[in-house]
């Protein structure tokens, strides 16, 4: 639970390094001001906490005012925060602070943009493991704000068999019974199926949900229409090349879930800048 | 110097927790194998080594091969390094060490683009400072990769006078005079500049380098010429709202260095798996 | 995934601090001899892999031979593992080497009573989170070792809705669709019941399993006959009160698992010494 | 002097982990509420401090208020503390908190049985460096609480030449001797006898402490009345299976301390809840 | 940047280990008073402020007042600083408080002689690496206070080419251009030179500093001659067996910096003590 | 006991930091060479195993050969150790290194000056706690390789009670008092007394060891007749004030230690350097 503390820690450190030279033979000490962070650009907000524990990670004295809360919609121009205090202490954080926040707007907003394109179905939008190292519980939470889901957090939280797993242990029935005695009894046991006679012998052997993976929209359908008829208990989720051209048409075949590696990997930063005012 | 092991060491423990659930549900004690890790997409290759320290720090008996070495061109389908060992170690440090290898190829092939953009020209593609906090060194190192420059690591080893601090300490020759007398004699001093007035200035006070701060070819090449005439041992540098599209056109008003923050922020990630070959 | 080597570095320090002022001053340096572990009681082992690397920790060099597997069954005097090299060294680590091997058999070799005592039925013995701080993992590995089956690793892995929960949510219908709507979705949800109306307000609210808490044999039998008439796929679990004096009597009524706390918060250390041999 | 903090943050991050999903998911945000801790058996109070850390490491808002004081003997439902403040933050560190809580009340309390079975003699029950690995200094803290003494804290604080030490360095005289030339003056010796001639070579060669090892009562008394004639101001420690059942006679042999390892690698947790009161 | 309250945690740690058994057993807990930092030595004062963190890091209730400033020039006698509170925290913090605050005047006392001494010249007083591992920024810091001016902080925010280097890459020329092609463009090329030769390649070479290596008088006033007329924009240094006694006469050559290792390495503590006094 | 690796580490971060922009721009990746390390003082040895470990811990592929122990006199020109690898590694190591042999060097060499000067009589010279912080071990260990003897690490392994804890207390007799009943009965109690009264006080009272504080030497022979006459088994310290040109003179008064803290605040470092000789 303290991983984000580290991570800012570790943020400041690497761009604070021995000392800010330009500010400390710049600006004279004890200059007070107040600055404002706004959005170049169109965005979702995500990670206005973590900003501002930044900021008073460096300097406790400094004093945040949030303008807008996680998931709000911002225009051009439309600022997130002010920060009043020393002027030092807010310039050698200003890029630490910014580069958290730029990056949490840009996966809420690139979820947002994949939410709004399934939304006239029932399919949930749900991220990956697929995040930036020392990011999970950050960009797991920024997909949150987008209006996503998240999938599980790590390997400790889900039964998640792959076709590596199904080799070692020889069939996906073999897998799914070994994972049934052994794991702990209150997590959910999903199955990955390339084809339909995988999804079949999946279902057939106690798997509560079913990933297909990379299956064309024939596929999917064919999936959806077996399992919806005959283990109506069991969820689906499709993964693999989804894309924001593709997403709604594979809503549309009826799976549960979608899962999207792009929303945490690929999303682009939010151009966020910070101004002094006074 | 350690920051690269701490932030593997983050990674693996967001992702296994309290343990891998479905390998040690499924996967048989002992069983040994050979995995493959192979580009997806065509892709200059950085981060062979951090990769196979994921590898290594989960399990030290895995055996690591490089096929390729950092800065290699690959086509889809190149394998870039074998795993050897421990079927549960290699499944269980899989997916951290492809978000490793993922990003940093992101970051090395779009540099690699935007230095062949100006490749006929005299200007260096440098980084910025707006990197995934946690991971500075790694990024810059994927730009030196991808055939970019580093500009300064962080705010202790190189002087960077911007408006925030000219205002702060009045004017830009006040700025630049306080940073003569009290900074390490061993660091350039450059300062940022949005005119030509301000140009002039900082080139009267003793700027070593001037950055050229959003300026449209006009005024780029006015600014150019000025210095080349008159103050020759300075060097100039432009920045902001520089992409692909329009970065040869900057090269061509003849700056020495072009700065571009979407290097570390927004490269998207290269398409890399691991699958088990035997 | 380093909780183990963590804990095992503050031991050491907390028992070496400054040095060991008796070895220094009374052992010749250099001086080499083989030590033997050994129960002086009757015990189920485990923890071997962990007490060797205590003493790894302290001196690489020392070389460590397992006499024995975990999960053995050891006689009074049998050995567990033999010490070669530095004299210095083994006396340094042995304290607390033996106060990790102790505390760890003493979890396994109660779990094994617990275990034996409802061998009949089809009941399993489970953990719970009742765990020594700082021992979560090595504690649950004891419990599996002496054949229990471990419950959630902690509050990340797992839904259980207690009744403290359920006051904060309005009604056990309400919490359990709360957390359908919004947790993971590879986890089950488990809801604790006091009485046969929360029993069968859970069931009917889609429950995954339920935790029959402090129940006395008759209502027991009744939770089972009815969820197992009703609402065949979901499992039961008893807690609360369960010692070896009434568990076989527990797990007669029907239950599929028993939880017991004092597996790991009250299981008496084993008696185990370390001998030079030569 | 951090490992208690440290080991309170450890104990958190392996309950918490990524977040506690039944809290995050069943809980309106915001709730608040007061909660009162109590004990469920007779005992001695000890951890009032550390429980009360817990909750404030977690959540900084929340209010604690101490019912009790360490040392105070409980009734059963008597209540140790209250805590006010965010419900979810209430349950999140709940049950760690009473994990540190319940241990250390059985390690006072057991203590607590020992002091009183020996309370007619002039005999201390002191501790051994037989703690939980993590726990040194709480659980030696726990035993003074339960009105016993301190043993040295570990191996850096005090000399105690035991029989391997004494075979190292060839005789007791011998290893007296090293230890008075080069261990820091302000140590005194204690040296392990296990019958009356070690104990008269041992006072002979200089030893300020004797500790009787295993010894019957018969021999018990030889060694008190040889020493207490000849060698008045050496003390004398009995140690080596000593239980509640026979510690009062060992006292009445005359020694000045008895060393108990049960006291803090056997003691039953004491069973303490937590419950919401409004 | 957050070095120095590793570095106290640190100290206190190996200072306090297990708890000061004086204060425990001898202080009454509770007492309150107040205790008085005095200089028992003229000296030039640095370090109040990590001074003050110490008591603050042990008790964040122990009250600090400086009574003087860094830079302040003290009488034998003159205090320092009072603390406020419980006396068991003041007397536990004490001794690692006294050890910050003796070394740090130490090294800006000395730095003062140094600068005094050429305070008729140009020249100015440098550091250099040598410093106490642990203690960089803080001896760079009292450096800094006792009137003398930084060099690079480490290796990372200065190029300096030695000999080593100049070998390793072929010629002086070489490495210099080697440097200026690879190096981070914000950054100096210092260049070390052992006679009039290598001064003059490495100021052909584009050298922006160069450091003169152990000159005699006459050697040092022909390599400043040089530079002056051919290269003015070059500035030098002097390194090598500089003492207080032979300064002036290195400053009176006209060199523009002087480095002086002992500042760091070799500086005298001043006697600085506490008494309590009410 | 992991104390000196990490401030070794600390030590490689603060002087490499982002990275050693020197040798990565001049000295060509791969070049192997061997470098010594020699005295350029006379000087006693100290360190030699942790100078080694700091050039492993950047590159474990360098080797290193001691070519003296810890405790031998060099004369100067005295190689104490070679190290032989890659020369970017020795490089980036190099300075470190030094920074810990120089000063280990000087502290040993100090002691050395100090036993001499007492040669021809009983008394022990012996440290103190005014240790560099974060130094403890090193330098204490650094004062044996000089032949001095350790006076307690720290505040938790023996009880020296002051003037100030006597106040507290209320009086010597109080003090001695309390620490005989409370504190760990291990430790031996050493007293400080200003005068012949409180010399007298403590030795009736039961101490151990008396600290004769800053007497004269009138004062100092009046107390070892006093002690030795009535109190044989006290053992006597003396402490103050005691610099090279008296230590001869305070031995002679006839105590049995004589603890002085320049040995570690003011030892001047040893002058050492590193050539690469192939």
């Amino acid at each position: 639970m303290f991983a984000t503390e580290k991570l800012i820690r570790m943020a400041l450190e690497e761009d604070l390094g021995s000392g800010d030279v330009t500010t400390l033979s710049t600006v004279p000490p004890g200059t007070m001001a107040r600055a404002l962070i706004k959005a170049k650009q169109e965005c979702v907000v995500a990670g206005i906490q973590v900003t501002g524990l930044v900021f008073r990670t460096l300097d406790p004295s400094l004093k945040i005012e949030a303008r807008v809360a996680d998931g709000d919609r911002l225009q051009v121009g439309a600022p997130l925060m002010s920060v009043t205090g020393n002027v030092s202490s807010i310039l050698m954080a200003e890029r630490v602070a910014l580069n958290f926040v730029q990056r949490l707007c840009g996966v809420a907003t690139l979820t947002a943009r994949f939410v709004a394109a399934v939304a006239e179905t029932e399919a949930e939008i749900v991220d990956t493991r697929k995040t930036t190292p020392g990011w999970r519980s950050l960009e797991k939470y920024a997909v949150q704000v987008g209006g996503g889901r998240n999938h599980r957090h790590g390997l400790f939280d889900g039964i998640l068999i792959k076709d590596n797993h199904i080799k070692a242990a020889g069939t996906i029935t073999d897998a799914i019974n070994h994972a049934q005695r052994m794991a702990p009894h209150g997590l959910k046991i999903e199955v990955e199926a390339a084809d339909l006679n995988e999804v079949k012998e999946a279902a057939r052997s106690g798997a509560d949900i079913i990933l297909l993976d990379n299956m064309d929209d024939t596929l999917l359908r064919q999936a959806v229409s077996f399992v919806r008829e005959h283990y109506p208990a069991i969820k689906l989720e499709a993964s693999g090349g989804i894309v924001l051209a593709n997403v709604a048409q594979v809503a549309a075949c009826g799976v549960d879930f979608i899962s999207v590696g792009a929303l945490t990997h690929s999303a682009p930063a939010i151009d966020i800048s910070l101004d002094l005012v006074s």
